[in-house]
């Protein structure tokens, strides 16, 4: 197989239809095998609000109680993977949707109760490819929503940047693999206020520095994990930045590097 | 490829969870190739109305408002559909969900308006079983949920009973298929009170017959209308009855008769 993108996309374009739209035209042109992994962006919230359902986050993580799964089920699986499927098909990008538990591709267990107790947050125990390698075989892109299941019939709510690096981390096993997470930003910036302050390429070792003079922001932190986790565990190339990067060769973003 | 088994479940199974446990237990059970396709039971009318959408019905059907449609997508594609799949793996029955607009397997036009504006309502136009081949031949089972797409990033809303028939047709053109009616009653009853009436060979005449003297009731009038359709296009063996009766040879049911 060619080199496998796995492009993970946030709330900055899920929740505009017009960005969606653009970049899903965008996203269908991209050659060879591809996998989009996309986040809730801020629709759960807003039906667990309609239905009077009350989310608690804990440090910037959501607690799933069981209603709050049904919800994310429904938002996740439902309306946001399945409309972006229709819309890739209409853009002639033929693509399927798919949880953790289709297919069997990711299995997770229930987070731990320690302090506290997430609920249905599920952590990543295995990803299985070959489903996804014949799916990709076909020419046919899969479009992963953020949820997995625990093998006992029980899905889970699983962070999608998690859901991008453990794909990636897998496929690189056997294939070139390359991990682009496209956010609201240049990539890391050295100062939030400069849009073009964007740190192009950021080792491990800077990244402790940067941490240490806390020019990161905290938010950024279990993203830049998962960038450091792919690229330590043979992901030829890891991007943060805006979508735009994966288009426009002009563009600056921040390339995560192995040493 | 060995006789593809279509099956449909319907409300009865759908609404109960042990119903519905028991059930896709033995499911899993059925030896070759096999597509579930399910309805959608009560569940969405029961969202609908905790989001205070006004559902509107017509001559049985669904009227598809744009904000019915989200409904729809939620809890068919979503809930019930990645529940099934989650349900299924705990079984060892590897299997994807699947709308129409998965694999672009199901194209459909919204439902010309006449007399009746049934909104984002879709009538079939093809089947496209290629993407399901290669999953079937992979021993994985699409479960489909009652909604396709219109080729042009518009899902539609389509009743289960003629997913489940269009799929039969489809595969019947190259494959021995067989299409599996489930739902609460043994089939087609002469004496709706009596359980034991079931008519079990019914041909066109017959059905003809039934319908001048008002012995079937208006509900069985588009799932038989599926039946004949299906018999007539060369899908091998069509079955009206409870879900047992895919399990329990002894139990009585409708079968529907070419001629």
């Amino acid at each position: 197989m060619k080199t496998i993108k796995v492009i993970k996309i946030g709330g900055n374009i899920i929740d505009d239809a017009f960005s969606l739209k653009n970049f899903l035209l965008e996203f269908s042109n991209i050659n060879g095998p591809k996998i989009l992994v996309h986040g809730g962006g801020k629709l759960a919230t807003k039906m667990a609000e309609k239905m009077q359902i009350e989310v608690q986050m804990i440090a910037g993580r959501r607690v799933t109680s069981l209603e709050t799964l049904d919800v994310i089920t429904m938002v996740y699986a439902g309306k946001i993977n399945k409309n972006i499927v229709a819309e890739l098909q209409s853009n002639g990008c033929n693509s399927i949707g798919f949880t953790g538990a289709d297919g069997n591709t990711i299995i997770a267990k229930k987070r731990p109760v320690k302090e506290i107790d997430y609920g249905f947050a599920g952590d990543v125990i295995s990803v299985n490819t070959s489903v996804l390698e014949t799916v990709l075989n076909n020419q046919i892109t899969p479009v992963f929503c953020a949820m997995t299941h625990n093998g006992n019939g029980q899905l889970l709510n699983t962070n999608a940047d998690t859901i991008a690096a453990e794909l990636a981390i897998e496929f690189a096993k056997k294939y070139p693999t390359e991990l682009y997470y496209c956010f609201e930003k240049n990539g890391v910036l050295l100062d939030v206020n400069d849009t073009t302050s964007v740190v192009e390429t950021l080792n491990k070792e800077r990244y402790q520095e940067l941490l240490k003079n806390k020019v990161i922001a905290d938010g950024m932190l279990p993203k830049l994990n998962n960038c450091f986790e792919a690229i330590e565990k043979n992901v030829q190339k890891v991007s943060i930045g805006k979508s735009a990067m994966l288009f426009n060769k002009k563009l600056k973003y921040t390339s995560i590097q192995a040493l």
